[in-house]
């Protein structure tokens, strides 16, 4: 039997690409001349005098770019523009299907930050949303933050704020199975990368007051000299104040998130934490630690990153409705607080969450109308 | 009964796009275990291994970025791209309804040349070809060579090469009909923009000697101290050395090819020609001179940009065709070879040319292969 990597090569071969494009009208004598030469004029005009007409004569409203320069290719790295594509393909393949929105691949060939933004702004005025992918931090979140200051459609990072609503949907709900209240919980971040830093934010913003983010060279607080400045930044804005390494802050802890690599965390931290602690070890391929030992070390709930496991954390359960939320409700932006209400709005879909689900199948119908709804506030 | 305007613009807000995205595969738990988390990350290093794997494992080798900076919008000028963007969504339903190929439209918001071409640059990753559109002469040459430099894909400027093609394409059957060869022929173009420029060019490519290029101050020559380096260098490429008005140039021409605005050249100066002229009044929307008017005095052959007159040069006929062959064949340029195999295939195309009959239909079947083999050279 050929091996998973076969299979996916193979339908990658056969297909040449995930999505296609197709008319919207039948091509004829009469359509040509209305939707091209000569009448397309019209709307051309149309859109010149009043440019707000783009939305409704164009598919603008409907259209987002999936943009990434290949520099944090899934958990392959810096691979480049020509490796990203295939992860782009998937995301369009996903956003019409799962969202009924058209989404162009838009691999990046850039040297930098400032070549990042000018390229995405420049091609902004076709798209009514744009879904930055697979780029690495720290430079993520400053192109994520002069893009959305300089472009007045929603930019969303996904796996900064895809990965951090899906993880607080899931919290929530392990919570409730543990059957205290999540608000109180001391939990630690283990990652403090785009989506380790966005889970802290969007975690802070739900609440969570005892909140620990650790890196490489342990937790990150105003005792460490060799912050960038976007740590510095988290330190500051959550007042992070722990010391130590992770075995020093998972003690006593009441859930960890492991947004790393395989290792980040172990057994034994797991067997230090409170008691029946939450352990989401979501680090891909592999988790920080097997998720069976993880439950005969104490946890209550355990959550991975894996479809072959109970309670996989992916992101497909937000982006497609974030940008479908974003794009029907006319959003500029799509703030910490549209974030909140897509988590909250995901976690109330499962009635009644149990170790094995807290949150719902990932192609469950449900979802991306409910998170749609909840992101424009409807 | 509503104008023509009207209905253009009612099926425009009906429609909101030209075309959408369709799923290559049915997504179900398999596909999407094997085209997005985990399979796809097989596909993102074969490419990081061998970036020629692209192809066989994406989209790209079918996919069209059809870009424009809104800076020549049909015939209504710099416009800013929203207002580009019902042209180039056009050009991306007839990209596919003729010739199977995924084009997205880029419409770009950039300050001048560096920026536009830093732009497409860096978005080209994506795309196994270039379409410029409505890009303002004389930026546009500038733009298209550097792009040419800096990429592997081919790049073209439809309005200068499309047009251009259709144009050799129409005379050559036209001046079989008038019974006497092309390449002997006096011919004057009228208009040293975009397509006055490249349709010079590929006619000298053509063998057509005796050329000349009028703009609105008269014939380019030698003798002009006031042109820019575009039209230097057409002067100095093609040996061009008349003098005087568009009356001069004309009198005595076989043929003329207009490609300015209405009244650029007139009736006198088409008596004044040789017997039994060629006239392509080509302007758009309104023709140089009335087609009913032009027969009267003298026309052999009268062409225009219309579709409700006989002889519509459109580069509908062209720019499909060549794309599907810069494609099919690998090219890494459309050169101007390329450009004239492609018009002699679609002069090839009508058996026995008539004056009212020296082009196929713009929605003639055999039009894209025809032309996509030509350009492809096989």
């Amino acid at each position: 039997m050929a091996s998973a990597d076969d299979r996916a090569l193979e339908l990658h071969r056969r297909l040449r690409g995930k999505v296609e494009s197709r008319p919207k009208a039948e091509l004829d004598e009469d359509t040509l001349g209305l939707l091209y030469s000569p009448g397309v004029g019209a709307a051309s005009r149309a859109i010149a005098d009043d440019p707000d007409a783009v939305t409704e004569l164009t598919g603008r409203g409907n259209a987002v770019a999936v943009v990434s320069d290949g520099s944090a290719v899934l958990g392959l790295g810096d691979e480049g523009p020509l490796a990203a594509l295939p992860v782009l393909e998937g995301k369009a393949l996903l956003f019409r299907a799962l969202a009924g929105i058209d989404a162009v691949p838009i691999a990046l060939d850039v040297a930098d930050e400032d070549a990042f933004v000018a390229a995405v702004a420049a091609i902004a005025p076709g798209f009514g949303a744009i879904n930055l992918e697979d780029v690495a931090a720290p430079a993520c979140f400053e192109i994520e933050r002069r893009l959305r200051e300089a472009l007045d459609v929603p930019v969303v990072h996904d796996d900064q704020h895809g990965t951090a609503i899906v993880v607080v949907a899931g919290l929530v709900n392990a919570f409730r199975v543990a059957g205290r209240p999540l608000e109180d919980a001391r939990v630690v971040i283990v990652g403090a990368g785009a989506s380790g830093n966005a889970t802290a934010r969007l975690l802070h913003a739900h609440g969570v007051g005892a909140l620990a983010v650790t890196d490489s060279h342990g937790a990150l607080g105003p005792g460490r000299d060799d912050l960038d400045d976007v740590k510095a930044d988290l330190v500051a804005d959550l007042g992070l104040d722990d010391e130590g390494d992770v075995g020093d802050v998972l003690r006593g802890a009441d859930a960890v998130v492991g947004l790393a690599t395989p290792g980040a965390f172990g057994l034994d931290d797991v067997r230090a934490m409170a008691d029946d602690p939450v352990v989401f070890a979501l680090a891909n391929p592999d988790p920080e630690v097997e998720p069976d030992d993880a439950r005969a070390a104490g946890a209550v709930v355990v959550a991975t990153g894996r479809s072959d496991h109970p309670n996989q954390v992916n992101n497909v359960l937000a982006f497609p409705g974030i940008f479908r939320g974003a794009l029907d409700g006319g959003l500029r932006e799509v703030d910490d607080a549209a974030c909140l209400r897509a988590a909250k709005a995901l976690a109330a879909l499962v009635d009644d969450p149990r170790a094995d689900r807290i949150l719902p199948p990932v192609l469950d119908d449900g979802v991306v109308p409910a998170v749609a709804r909840a992101v424009a506030g409807t």
